[in-house]
């Protein structure tokens, strides 16, 4: 099965060895998102940016957020675990996904707070 | 392909955005999966409780631990890294799943200290 | 669809309950796999090693590299995080698979400092 290695245009460039996403068939694996460079430094803002990004990723696959089948969740702070829950409900609506959230030591970059990868499922 | 968003009556219900588990087809994807509310303190029993959560999605599908492909497991100590295996090898026996397991800063609440997720591929 | 448990002679056989890698169809889902026993202090080194055990298990399936869709880095420090991306540009070459990586407090032994899981898809 063929694997189309994506980029998209609402994203910075990837600095390293990887694609925002992978495609195959139906299936689409997307990297982890983060608010990226110039994040502000709410966790709930960035959550906000993040889930934006993703959403835009799946409308650029011909898709929606309500693809989505499970995303994990990376966060340096639970503080505002119920706020970052409100942002999430907001955008995926009555779609919610299977979903892991674990507190880690540190993102890519030392001002991100917020990292969301997802499988999704196209074409329903 | 269809999502179906599945929660289960023998866990409390999420409390944020997420489902217990989403099955697509035949393969099911469930969500990072914890001892819970009043969670025992022992990392090896709450080991045993998330296994037998696990075990009971498995088996509201239709299916069992034999389909699990791969699982995610996010520990706050590994102290009883033997012990949990050891769990872990009496729950699946001889149908081992793929598997990663990384020590984590905090899960979603301060007295949990393992979550698994998984990946299973149902009617074998 | 029957799932096809695997271990490959050219690592360890793994420590605990799970298998390096497992085969549904097209579907190979590998392990985190690390540099394992032995590993050198230098978290660069490690990637080395890591990339050119997961070639191995993609080989031993009859593909390679190209068939990754997406991977999950775990890592100990970020210090050299431009280097370890230019060990992964070395192995993927022009087939880059999706990604996340996040720093995580621990992997399963003191001395590992990297670790790489992946999702591939054969067949193509």
């Amino acid at each position: 099965m063929t694997l189309e290695r994506k980029n998209y245009p609402h994203m910075p460039k990837p600095f390293g060895a990887f694609m925002h996403a992978v495609r195959t068939g139906e299936w689409l694996f997307i990297s982890g998102l983060t608010a990226g460079e110039n994040a502000p430094p709410d966790i709930v803002e960035q959550t906000e940016i993040t889930m934006d990004r993703m959403k835009k990723v799946l409308e650029a696959e011909g898709g929606s957020l309500k693809d989505v089948i499970r995303v994990t969740v990376y966060v340096t702070e639970l503080d505002k675990l119920m706020e970052i829950h409100e942002v999430r409900n907001r955008y995926f609506g009555d779609a919610l996904p299977a979903s892991t959230l674990v507190q880690v030591t540190a993102l890519v970059r030392p001002e991100l707070k917020f990292e969301m990868e997802a499988i999704a499922r196209l074409g329903q």
